[in-house]
């Protein structure tokens, strides 16, 4: 849970060299840096120090710039490169590999983003600019077109001369084997290659089962793919299986946590745009709207409670219990949310076992109403002296907590099949349902039963 | 979100040979199958049936059996192997890599684990058991003992002849540097030593400046350092920062996962032991002592509101908003509350600029608060016609939502200071806590000013 002290003593020498207006040795010590430490100095400095920063690097040492935006993430990065000049942003993101530029270029203001690619699109190969042409969340966007790819004629000597005079490669742990048309056909490694005679044919080395990803298919199938079979890389290729780009497994690290972090937040009903850095007027804007939605349903339960005033006229203890049907509702609901929604989202919940699992969380509601609602029964006696309120209490309660139990499995399954994610079934708005049908069966079976909850001594 | 369709059609065919009895077909498709499809093929089957398959499996080829054992996780894998004898348990697991082994033995019943140690102990190396020395979640725990090193007074030609004659070594895309006491001096790759000529030293082309963990660092650690500078390993070094072992990408995926998953339930008061394949009765047990605690809270708010009966008997209808209050806090603790865990679990809220969080949050609930409790004052209007209502169930918002956000902040925080999970706060802890704060400034308000809501014309 704790950041690297390090960290934390550079952070602070970087304010102080800032302070002194020391730029030489702010420089010395920005350069001494690992982009992802930059990147954390950029996100913990308030903002005007970060763009003094980012101004003393970027003059003296582009890459390493925009290297550690590149790791602050492509939304956080390009708001420190929005007031430049479009030719100079054109030059700094050509240090990046062509994803990463991508994403950065893609997140800058609409006309500045197009000026960008405008000026980068003369040169030949034009990675960043085709990357932008895949959909977002696709193999396409996020892979690195820079593959390097072995004929499939070649042997095993004439290969390694191959590798030795590449240039610019990024990682060479897998090596890819295509045909003259450059379809995919095998993968071999750089280790394979020197325990066999250099005159073997690639082809007899090579293995030709082969994961692949496809440039239309969604980066969290990706990101599920290559950590399943506990891949470094996944090679990608298009319609015609020609091999155009590799995604590598640091890209998929990315993924599964911004996946983890959507999880989160979707079921608190918190917009993946927020954050602990996000300022407040921007906060307050995203979450707004979701908060009014809640508002209202909020308010469909103060009118569920308002049609039975009568009975909590006669019977006021009644309104002392409302945060217990409620509250335990609303507990229940959130835990088998909990489980239902990262089980679809680590593949363990299927098709096939959805009965199964609904079949389960409803007996543990079962379950956790019954033994729950004696306790509350007790307890309802000790507060109110009256019996008749406990037993209705902890009816209410087995039945909400069936409720919660169902609705917590079913919604996120039906919005799976809708294909929605199943998260947006926020633990929020499930509670909201939670209360509305734990205080219809609460002050319903009160308004049935009136007479024997008017019969027990009042406290 | 969606499971690859192949393993569903796996599974059917699985189910349907079993079914036949075809054990030759049955295992002829088995074998075809990666370890982590047949490990979701044990996943999703019945008890009987998963006993069944591993049956056939384990008798014709243990080491792909063990193989999906191992994917489909340590404590699930060795339910499998529980019911077997101690010797053909031992033989099993040493098909593994000793971490996987280690992981599997580990989560036995005592007596079998024990036994099935005595028998692997003998064996010269003794991984497994070496493993088992170190704490659990920790760098030695988890990584792979059989490492390959190169000494540093090889040459680049002597370096790749070593490789060329190495026997069963993990992976080998980083290539580790040591002295002769075996301490870690530096690293160097496949790649760079095929770049120059062979009578190059080691020395000459390996860094010196290398990220590795200790035996005893918190396996978290590892995953985010290995997560945040790209790395695809990092060696393990003992105190004498002598080479032991490397940690691989794989694994530090494995533990991303599990932490998300570790947020995602405790946020929600669920065990990390409870999934959708738990069986009903184990689910139950973990849940209901949470729940239990749960409803001790509950009734401290159901107290709270019986303090105030003279004033709901007065006005009853303060008892149909108490839902609105109680809502709208809990929705707000939880947003705030998922922001800071997350923030707190991916390194962006550190101890600089926690003020700030806390200032952020407190205002967004203020402007959460302000703008709700507006529109709440007006349904409130809407509902009972009394205005009065409205103006005291808007300043309780305010309220509510200052300080859900405060403590959605602070408990976590607290949590975090006393080196404990800060998702322990859960959202259903926190959600009684503006439950009770909730109640107390509603039904407090409306105390206070009693005679201007009895005033209003009442529904």
């Amino acid at each position: 849970m704790s950041v690297p002290r390090r960290n934390e003593v550079v952070l602070e020498s970087v304010r102080r060299l800032l302070r002194m207006g020391a730029t030489a040795n702010l420089l010395n010590l920005l350069q001494k840096q690992h982009p992802a430490d930059l990147a954390q100095v950029f996100a913990e400095l308030r903002d005007k120090d970060c763009h003094a920063v980012f101004n003393v690097l970027v003059e003296r040492n582009g890459k390493l710039a925009v290297e550690a935006l590149s790791e602050l993430g492509p939304e956080k990065g390009s708001m420190l490169l929005a007031d430049r000049p479009a030719e100079e942003i054109a030059r700094l993101v050509q240090e990046l590999p062509s994803d990463d530029a991508a994403g950065l270029i893609d997140n800058l203001p609409d006309e500045l983003s197009s000026a960008v690619l405008d000026l980068i699109r003369p040169k030949p190969g034009g990675g960043v600019s085709a990357l932008l042409e895949y959909e977002e969340q696709t193999a396409g966007r996020l892979m690195n077109p820079n593959v390097f790819a072995l004929p499939e004629d070649l042997t095993a000597g004439e290969a390694i001369t191959a590798i030795q005079t590449a240039r610019d490669v990024e990682m060479v742990f897998y090596l890819y084997v295509v045909d003259q048309r450059r379809h995919l056909v095998g993968v071999t490694s750089l280790r394979r290659l020197l325990l066999v005679a250099p005159e073997t044919p690639l082809k007899r080395i090579m293995t030709t089962d082969i994961y692949s990803a496809r440039v239309d298919t969604d980066q969290e199938e990706v990101a599920r793919e290559v950590a399943s079979y506990n891949l470094l890389a996944i090679p990608v290729v298009d319609q015609e299986n020609k091999l155009v780009g590799v995604v590598t497994v640091d890209d998929v690290i990315d993924i599964l946590k911004d996946e983890a972090t959507e999880d989160v937040f979707r079921l608190a009903g918190v917009s993946m745009e927020d954050g602990v850095l996000t300022p407040p007027r921007e906060s307050l804007r995203r979450r707004l709207p979701w908060s009014l939605v809640n508002l209202l349903t909020a308010f469909g339960a103060a009118w569920v409670v308002s049609r039975f005033e009568a009975t909590i006229t006669q019977v006021v203890a009644l309104s002392f219990l409302m945060p217990v049907v409620a509250g335990m509702g609303g507990n229940a609901a959130t835990q088998t949310l909990a489980v239902i929604v990262r089980g679809i989202a680590l593949g363990e919940l299927t098709w096939t076992n959805a009965r199964q699992a609904l079949l389960k969380e409803a007996l543990v509601g079962l379950g956790n109403g019954v033994a729950l609602g004696l306790v509350a029964m007790i307890g309802a006696w000790a507060l109110t002296g009256n019996w008749a309120l406990g037993v209705i209490l902890g009816l209410a309660m087995v039945i909400n907590m069936l409720i919660a139990a169902t609705a917590g499995t079913l919604i996120p399954l039906g919005l799976r099949a809708a294909k929605v994610d199943p998260a947006l079934a926020s633990s929020v708005f499930i509670t909201t349902l939670t209360d509305i049908f734990g205080f219809l069966a609460f002050l319903g079976l009160a308004t049935v039963f009136l007479r024997f909850l008017q019969l027990g001594p009042m406290s």
